[in-house]
């Protein structure tokens, strides 16, 4: 197997659309025959660490965990879209150093959209007092400062931020160029 | 990708023989050019699951916990090897409806055999009471009634428990035929 695998890893606060790029990518790549998974951080939470809250701790060990799945698939030829919060800097630029072939990705959007978009409930109940460890609320999200594409999910539609990413993740190295075969043109 | 993965389930005792095999076994079909990554209960436990003990309850948890893994790898054509002392049933059986492509493989050696070989040295610390929970000396080893190959340790070398191994893989249809292009035979 030539084909060598990757990690997109997309960061952003709740709500900011971490979720819907993810599968959209997923959906693209799988349609150009790519080796695809994607591991999302509330999936893995519930299959891995259930027993895991939300403390510096407990954050930092789901977030280990995850890249050590990443790692295995990467390794393994496939490309790894990780989609988690993962506030901490330190633990993202360990997942870069880690995991070699990496693409972050930082889905970008305010927090007052966030809290308007709300789509799973957090916010309402972190501003209602219900949880008191929300990303954005009461803990920290430290924006990153070395991702390779700022994807803002204000200004940008989900077409054009799988396109970015794509465009991006071919830059790298770890796709064929983009567009050489274009699907869907007669010949 | 044509190619599509299974799990090689190593059950056994401690001391039986499951590395040793699940590393040779790597190596050969890494040789013949199969995808394959080794799930190594002990390695899984202290990357994945430092917080967990030998309960059962624990035992399961990081069992599943390496299902999960099998699961991610097998489906993205992977060839997953686990070797995992697996000693309940119920966790083995749940691990083959849950994975579908499976090959139970039943690392036999008898408990004296085993507490000679020792490489670890868990028995020895079980055995002087350093260690209540030792599976085969204070918890229970379930041995398999559905495997697919029994390899006795005591009996076959590590050579022909990678090549049995290989053909009932292979008879499963998890891997080509065996023979059919043998290495370093001039055409």
């Amino acid at each position: 197997m030539s084909h060598q695998g990757c990690v997109v890893w997309l960061t952003g606060l709740p709500g900011s659309g971490k979720t819907t790029i993810a599968r959209a990518l997923e959906a693209e790549l799988r349609t150009e025959g790519v080796p695809v998974e994607v591991l999302d951080g509330d999936e893995i939470r519930a299959a891995l660490s259930p027993e895991l809250g939300f403390s510096p701790a407990d954050r930092e060990l789901h977030n280990r965990r995850v890249i050590f799945l990443a790692k295995l698939l990467s390794r393994n030829g496939v490309v790894a879209i990780v989609s988690l919060i993962s506030p901490y800097r330190a633990v993202r630029d360990a997942a870069r150093e880690e995991l070699g072939r990496f693409v972050e990705v930082w889905v970008k959007c305010s927090i007052e959209e966030c809290i308007r978009r709300d789509p799973k409930g957090h916010y309402r109940r972190a501003l209602s007092g219900q949880n008191a460890q929300m990303t954005g609320v009461q803990a920290p999200y430290e924006p990153p400062e070395r991702a390779e594409l700022v994807a803002d999910t204000e200004q940008w539609s989900v077409e054009r931020c799988v396109a970015e990413i794509c465009g991006v993740v071919a830059a790298s190295g770890y796709l064929p160029p983009r567009g050489l075969a274009p699907r869907g043109l007669a010949q």
